[in-house]
């Protein structure tokens, strides 16, 4: 078959591979039908991922169609349209028994990490029952790739980690993918407000269009001046960082109201000064969250209901083939003002 | 009448102050019986507390004897005993309405700072209502001193804010009395491990006295080391920050667990360094809290209950007349090996 | 001034009765522009409220202009407008201090009740710090009516104690005014399914208007049978009981799916049967509640970003001096399709 | 092997069965160890349980060692010392995945009802990885047997879905050996008061020594008088039922408090009469649950910190091939005084 590898650092060849077996009782291989690049796949690509070594398939997100099952696959059969979750869960470690998937023992991010991805044709898929997710008949296969990592990313480690509720004012620092994806999301909720904060003006144009009720430029405006003037000199119930850089984690600190939530959803390369020295007295809570996809079913549940609309994400279209050309397109983002590349196999 | 007046950095004075009168028909004038002395107020003598001005009566903890209310005081009427809360609130304000009393618009942390405070033979309460609390007949005064401030603090900032469940493993960082109070508190909630952490052997003999599973000398013992073997290698579920310096926020950083929850007490007088590049995708939590007292009610409740002994941190006893002794007594904590003075107006 | 006075069951006269004045220092008196007539206002008049005498003023609902206020008031003044809660809270109670308004040891639902209520052209409102909500300038009084009682009740009662989450299968037993504000308001939360309950077809139309995906008509069709088909034969997560008769509280039983939350919003007047014998093993959850409207200031929020229309529930208005017509017209809802009237003294 | 058959109401025979065998790859097979009896087997016997057929082993308790595991089981090993649930959960269903195992699709409550069970030499655990709990080394096994079922059911039927806070009022209807598993978990959280109501002297007996700070004795005393005179008129925040009929869940009604949760721990043989036209408008919380034994990894840890004694419920002790004798004890529980019995696979 046919897959994108990792050959280190900058280089990346779309080549022959051999197609993934079963190894334990509990896989599944699938045959690949639709797929995605995530910001992520950009980074193992400069080699800041030290987990992922040269040979590597890439990717972590798509949908596709059962193949073969194991021994101990009960949930799934040759033919089954399955979303794949970008975490792998074993159902039964401690982690993943309290949900917190992305810590699993025996899984966790490993496709396209440690372990072959889905920038393939085919993928084998460990612990299946747990870690795919039945396609109800009739639902849209490119939407659903979106829910593979950047739906439930944005929505657990940014809507559900800075608990938004109705009438709260929302501030989302990082106007990319992943911030947009928490700015659909947190309209589960139905905040009174929500800020969209990003240099970038052609996605700040989206961002609005998405649902945003205000929009600031920081390349441009004073952030704190225009937040004091949106929230009565409050500042917001709930700031998300979307990002994943001391400056932009340091805007969330300066805008968080007392008895605020700091949710964290950027990937972080270094630290960030936490200025105790003001916040120790103002009743705020900070969190991280690698994604544990605990979240998928419902999230499935919203698109089917038409809660979500996943596709409003997608910019450009590749067959998977052209993968390389698809890297291109996504890694210029601002140039080709892409969001997400969606790869179909056909 | 008497009082222990601030007259700018280093230096304090019991001295002669006129007494107190209402000054809104919400205020009460309340004789002092017992009162304390606590960190904060070492603080406020160094000059690092900006909002305290020369000419100001400290102290923002005590019990003592209604002598007058407003005409809209309706909880509380001449005779009464009364536990004065460290933080006034006025019931009235967004934030009280949503139980954060610490940050009421009219209230707050104002006594001793920013109004006159408890160290005084009289001290007039705001919003005596709200900030005030009848000490049910037969309970012991002193305990009680301890439940105007630094179990609230303990509890709320420390426990709370830890999440602290039945089987958890809890480390504290600092072993003075604010973490003491939270290892009194945090056996509310029947943890499996309690280990405390501080370079002061004594301290660390009283917390082992007071309920510590296991304790480490951090000025000896190597605490990371120690933790791994603790807990299997997995980390601390719950960190409480009880010092406020950057070198014990970090050891909560090293040492919690995926999942664990980093709870600040310690007032921190400048920022620290927040390992976001490991901490990103460690799904925890950080809260920090300046007390609220909500659980005021509770904790008496406890106390009746002899779940609690708040006495337990008393180590020296003073007339209220001798608090010149008792801040000398208090300020050399190491040597003294003072935990809380009690001060009496007899 | 005139109100509108109850004289026993059955009796009620539109009639001159003295302009009220302060009592308390925490009192103020209300000039009411707007007010309607409740479910409750109803059952008083059929003289099911026994704590009603004759003599009193009712109505609960309302807004107005301050006329007067006591002198411990401190959040409002002469002039200032103001949305009336249908819930004295006196702020300084355990119950009030945690929350619980309804059971407001000094309030509670006394307008309209025990004391005096909105009925009338003018009328005293105790505790009007922590009882009256300011109505930020350029809000539509009309609205806010509906925030007096309607909505917190629908919300709070239904939606809130109902627990729904997106992608929920919600079912709502009753369309009437308070039916429909659980329905307004759930939307709140994104749920994928909300089903509506009721024999009146006119109001399951107004349902599928106000956003219900499915109704059931339960004078023709089987709700259990319906209700298998709607949800793959696992039952709702939410039941929201509006009605108050043993029957809908049964259907509530019978629809809901393991884990799902049965929430009480109707009035009782008596006892009905629970199915233990099937629920004890079913990890159901049922809550009741007297609405405490701590969320007056959220919906406030959520009226002024647009995300709630609450005059969509007001069909008919009348002068307030026509408020034997609104009675007439509001007590005859079938015939008349009527939800809510507004009365309005000009 | 040798095991205690069901053979239709009250026949019961221990007699020679085949030894059980793998039938699935996620299946293990457990030698039983230790074993105990449930009230449910009592039910069982008189033939109330219409799931389980004639010919079942009974039994759904136990300690034991692996003797043979399936292909695809990875946590567990010949040899290894194991703690049997008496929920079987596969870890993959949708109502695992939330931690419901008691509705989970592929299992929930199997053993010793609708497969065979326990109370043999051998059994047959099916989803040995999610169903299955290691014992540290150096653990008391019999202990251990009292977290099979009793504990967790204690726990998390009474005390968690009571909510049990520090400082609270709990009281406890019905001593037998699942409400004084709840009285000895209820202290997990600290309560101020736990009254245990029963209508056996001696079982109220072993209540106080086992924590109650107070009994009432239903048969001799009025309880809402004097539930009234321990709380201050106020009624208690938790009421547990652990009967299982209408008068004791009645009385649970009778005792609550406004904002009071009764928490249903008794399996009910019909339904009972809820009091809506009082308890619509008390803000009070009802929740029912089949035990998920989803805290089973968090009470062995706080047996192994001594917290929590299982085996105080232990009364009398038999050998496994005498177990028509411990039926016997168990069955005439008031008259033998027996709690829990004890049985030995020797």
């Amino acid at each position: 078959m046919k897959a994108l590898v990792y050959h280190g650092p900058g280089q990346k060849l779309w080549e022959d591979k051999p197609k993934p077996t079963l190894i334990h009782p509990t896989d599944a291989i699938v045959k690949i039908t639709k797929t995605t690049i995530c910001g992520t796949d950009l980074h193992i690509l400069k080699g800041d991922v030290a987990t992922v070594e040269p040979g590597r398939i890439l990717g972590h997100e798509g949908v596709g169609v059962i193949e073969e099952t194991g021994l101990s696959v009960s949930s799934f059969r040759k033919g089954d349209h399955v979303l794949i979750s970008c975490i792998t869960s074993c159902g039964r470690c401690s982690y993943c028994r309290k949900g917190m998937y992305s810590h699993c023992e025996n899984g966790g991010w490993i496709l396209g990490n440690t372990i072959d991805g889905t920038q393939a044709e085919y993928v084998r898929i460990p612990y299946a029952d747990t870690s795919l997710y039945p396609i109800p008949s009739g639902m849209d296969e490119e939407a659903l790739v979106m829910l593979s990592d950047i739906f439930p990313t944005g929505f657990e480690c940014g809507v559900l980690n800075g608990e938004v509720h109705p009438g709260d004012t929302v501030a989302i620092v990082g106007a990319g993918p992943i911030g947009l994806a928490s700015l659909l999301t947190a309209q589960f909720f139905s905040p009174a407000k929500i800020i969209m904060i990003d240099p970038d003006a052609n996605r700040l144009e989206i961002a609005k269009e998405f649902g945003a009720t205000d929009v600031i430029n920081n390349r441009t405006v004073d952030v704190m001046q225009r937040i004091q003037l949106l929230t009565e000199e409050k500042g917001v119930d709930v700031a998300i960082e979307a990002v994943g850089i001391p400056a932009t984690f340091g805007i969330c600190q300066d805008i968080i109201a007392p008895g605020g939530r700091i949710a964290n959803v950027g990937v972080h390369g270094k630290s960030a000064e936490l200025h105790l020295e003001s916040l120790w007295s103002k009743n705020i809570t900070i969190r991280t969250r690698l994604v544990d996809t605990v979240t998928t079913s419902m999230l499935l549940k919203t698109v089917q209901a038409e809660k979500l609309q996943p596709s409003q994400l997608i910019t450009h279209r590749f067959a998977l083939s052209d993968i390389i050309s698809a890297y291109d397109t996504f890694s210029r983002a601002a140039e080709t003002r892409s969001l997400k590349v969606l790869l179909t196999n056909s």
